[in-house]
């Protein structure tokens, strides 16, 4: 019996406990059949395609997850090319036949997952609230009257629906994360370069970018995973290393008063509040920060030489099919043709402005947190004034890729209106594992459902924990402790202070002589059964432990140390050779002890 | 007395003896008077606002070398603001006079540097040759009827004629390299946004870098660390880590046979070839690579939509003083109008092609060395054809900040014309401490004297020593030693094979129980005398040796060893409670004896 919402844990629970993918897709054939919004598929894998894809994997990898998405069914967006479905950008003049998969449909199809279709959106992704698409407007699933947002409309709603795992959109301007704010799902969006966009149909290329809808944070990084890596074929694709967030205590960068803009939504104004109390009761320090920079680089979007991207990227088609496009979508790329070269440089010279401006503000951060959309509207008043209120929707997104940031929208709960609203994590480039763990962190505190499934509970296999933030635990047992001479050697390169604890009990400690500062010798002899040893732990990134460890001098060095509660950490050791004469202190407890007492003395 | 070029050691030299910075500003005013190239200066600074602002340094600091630039004299290209002169990129109807210094100009000025003039440069910093300017045509040091090279023409005189320790140029084709080679010279240029570029006219902004040259890559690097640090105020300023490169055996990419295009001019592909030499002599791993995506980058710059930067530079002067311009510039600029912004964004889609195919040839790279220009001509002939000729001296060089990287150009010697030649080592975005061993090593072996005086030797104070490469010397003694089986955990994470060498006599090996892949353990013990054991340095990153360290398990650690050179290294240790009852092989001399020994008796 499978849930409301296919979350990967369900699907891996259900597959462990004998359910099959061929069972699983009959149930899906079913739920789409019954679904109630006709506007959400463009094109439906057929009923028999989708059960022979199920026999095909099942000859490739018989054995129940034996593949990171075995059985996982998703949804991708209709400018995604799958191979064997047409592609149209919702604009059906359009539509080709690709012989080929998209890189992250080929990867996902690797790992196991099985396409269920291909999902409406605004037409060539060019806007935020799904309205643009001559195959209808898909509807949020809480109700019929509002919009599901767009561009990615179809694959929203879709996984909310719990029609499938998940569903790939792409965002340039907000499209990954608008829509999961009105269906009540996570939205993941990657740093630009880090997914690859060959065998998507551009919108603005330099900064187009493809999403994740999952039910969970956890769900949408593992999907991410798998779709991450270099591209050769993506002019845009980047090989980086993964940047670090501290582990604990976040500088969350909050809309200061002036810049908060609700468009007279009260619903999604007291959600965005709740949600900064629920950050400060997960641990993190909410600082308000000055968004002009932001909000003036988000403007640029549509209101700049950007939207030429959006013309090159179908100039030829535009040029014989005009009458094919959407009258607004159209209105916009053609608005492109007043922009020449020295305004698309001019552009760039003043987006780079703005990102100084934003320099200042990152200083004193380590994230952002923004309403994901400040407030939603019924289909009927978005059709009514297209252009204006589907800019309401990019006022807290469009600048994310313009900077190159990592992104990721989460539910923060419901209004009195019954319509969801959500907030969105910002990280720089390349943090998009980093922001995981407190993205699921407020997520889960905001306890309101899966998608359409509102009492759902988060299922505890998909938690984000903080095991891999990149830093490095490391032990400190003398003059690194706190307040002491060399503290300074881990705050210096932003160590972070995690706790005081003690060693396991067969540790002891020695005064080492002729050192300065004063220094202790930790020396592990099994057997030995002392009290343990107070000591501290410190997190610093790999090149900060790198550097302090090349800076120990012997008799001292960095080994592995068994803590009290029987976990091993890098920590000091001391070669035995140094204390055969050394003043033993282990029964004091700790270096501090003997410290205050040495003092204490004179 | 002064030598002909007053590279930075001759002059702080002759301040510590008691020269004083008035002193040598006469020796300069001498020498620019008598200076035999009337186009080399737009605008001097006047004899007595030269000798009142060494009053005024002698105000400020008055010992000798108090400062780092303390009485050094400069001079600036006319597209670099300095208050109290014009500035007029070489187009008089263009002149303004700031009433700031550049962000560079303020920094070293602030260094104790004197500005003693305004350079000449092809107009608006368009072009590589130097012919392009109603100033006239500066000409190379070594033959009159031969162009300086452009666009910072009066530079490189400058320095190459002894009027100056260092000058800057600009260089956004190649300006700050190509004059360097045909004056014997260096050039230092730096990564775009290392150096700030507010206060400096542009050519293309996006890719406008300031540069330095100077006697010697040591004064260059020294003059480019004043001159470096962030600006707010510059759009495309940027912060950054350095880069670094191996601290030796650099693999050096050279041009492949069916790239070598010299123009037909032997001198230079043999003083190339010579180059190719001398990097093999000291050490270096000479690997021809496929420059053709580099070639494709470079033609972009003046066949593509980047030339729009220069009109957007000029645009509003370009509409109501067109009959100020060179022709030839008139005619390079106003070819910018047929770019519209699509054509502005396809050119960065193909850029970014270009470079995903780059990063193919860079895996196998660790700098590309290219001759600085293909060949010099005559001023006459480049006035015959000033676009075509012009574009043979880009032919290596165009490309460079594009692609965001950091180059420095030196000297190579001179051929049977007696027109010099060079060579330019390009590295990775923020390499540009890491190049300059390498460079500095370059110039050296070629010995050809300095600027115009070929027989000059290079002052030894200006070397520039590998000591601080970033990477970090482990010893591995075991399991990680070449060709054993965790020897990936080195070379992995780009680790480089330094030496086998031996600890000193009083350590111990044991084989330590249960450990797998098996494992030895090191232990220090002063008084022992043993005759060492054989282990290998190697040498990773901080960030790879953080993490290698964080990976060992108990009961091992890393320490400091003391090899049998009495040097220290950080190395493995062991706990010295886990040899207790461990079978000792130091008598073997090392771990691969051991293993050797042990496989043989199976």
């Amino acid at each position: 019996m499978l849930p409301i919402i296919l979350d990967l844990t369900a699907l891996k629970t259900a597959y462990a406990s004998g359910m099959t993918p061929l069972d699983v897709v009959e149930e899906v054939i079913r739920r789409r059949r019954d679904l109630e919004d006709p506007a959400v598929f463009i094109t439906e894998t057929p009923d028999d395609d989708l059960r022979a894809a199920v026999r095909a994997l099942l000859a490739r990898a018989p054995e129940p997850n034996s593949l990171p998405l075995w059985g996982v069914p998703f949804a991708a967006k209709d400018n995604i090319d799958v191979a064997g479905l047409p592609t149209t950008a919702a604009c059906p003049a359009f539509a080709y036949d690709p012989d080929q998969d998209a890189t992250v449909i080929a990867r996902l199809k690797d790992a196991g997952a099985l396409v269920i279709g291909k999902t409406n959106l605004d037409q060539f992704a060019t806007g935020l609230n799904g309205t643009r698409s001559p195959y209808g407007a898909p509807r949020s699933v809480f109700n019929k009257d509002y919009v599901s947002g767009g561009s990615s409309s179809g694959s929203a709603v879709v996984v909310a629906s719990g029609l499938a795992s998940f569903a790939l959109g792409t965002d340039t301007a907000g499209s990954g994360r608008v829509p999961a704010a009105f269906n009540n799902l996570v939205g993941i969006k990657p740093t630009p370069g880090l997914v690859p966009n060959s065998g998507v149909v551009p919108a603005c290329r330099s900064v187009d970018v493809v999403t994740i809808f999952a039910a969970t944070v956890g769900d949408g990084i593992a999907v991410r995973k798998i779709m991450d890596g270099f591209d050769a074929d993506d002019p845009f694709s980047r090989k980086a290393l993964p940047t670090t967030l501290p582990a604990s205590g976040l500088r969350v960068g909050v809309l200061a008063g002036s810049e908060r803009e609700f468009f007279g939504n009260a619903d999604v104004e007291a959600l965005y509040d709740a949600a900064i109390e629920r950050a400060k009761s997960l641990g993190a320090t909410i600082i308000p920060f000055d968004y002009a920079p932001f909000r003036q680089a988000a403007e640029l979007l549509y209101n700049g030489p950007w939207v030429a991207e959006r013309l090159a990227a179908v100039e030829d088609f535009l040029a014989t099919n005009a009458e094919d496009f959407d009258p607004t979508v159209r209105k916009i790329i053609e608005g492109a043709k007043v922009y020449d070269a020295v305004a698309a440089f001019e552009g760039q010279y003043r987006l780079g402005h703005l990102r100084q401006k934003t320099l200042a503000q990152w200083e004193k951060l380590d994230v952002l947190m923004l309403p994901t959309s400040p407030t939603t509207y019924k289909v009927d008043d978005m059709l009514a004034d297209p252009i204006v209120k589907n800019s309401h929707f990019g006022r807290y997104t469009n600048f994310a890729n313009l900077f190159g940031y990592a992104a990721i929208a989460v539910p923060g709960g419901f209004g009195s209106n019954g319509l969801p609203s959500g907030v969105t994590l910002f990280g720089p480039a390349f943090s998009d594992d980093a922001l995981a763990p407190f993205a699921d962190a407020m997520h889960r505190a905001a306890a309101c459902g899966l998608g359409k499934d509102q009492t759902a509970t988060l299922p505890e296999a998909s938690k984000v924990v903080e095991t891999d933030d990149g830093f490095v635990s490391i032990m400190v047992v003398g003059a690194h402790l706190t307040g002491m001479p060399l503290n300074h050697e881990l705050t210096g390169p932003g160590g972070k202070f995690v706790k005081v604890c003690r060693t396991a009990r067969d540790y002891r400690l020695f005064v080492l002589p002729n050192t300065s500062p004063p220094k202790p010798g930790l020396i592990h002899e099994p057997g030995y059964s002392g009290k343990g040893l107070e000591v501290e732990v410190w997190k610093v990134t790999p090149a900060a432990f790198g550097r302090f460890v090349q800076n120990i001098p012997a008799p001292l060095g960095i080994g592995k140390v068994t803590l009290d509660d029987g976990s091993q950490v890098s920590g000091f050791l001391c070669e035995s050779y140094a204390v055969k004469d050394a003043l033993e202190v282990t029964d004091l407890g700790g270096w501090r002890a003997y410290v205050d007492g040495s003092q204490a003395s004179r």
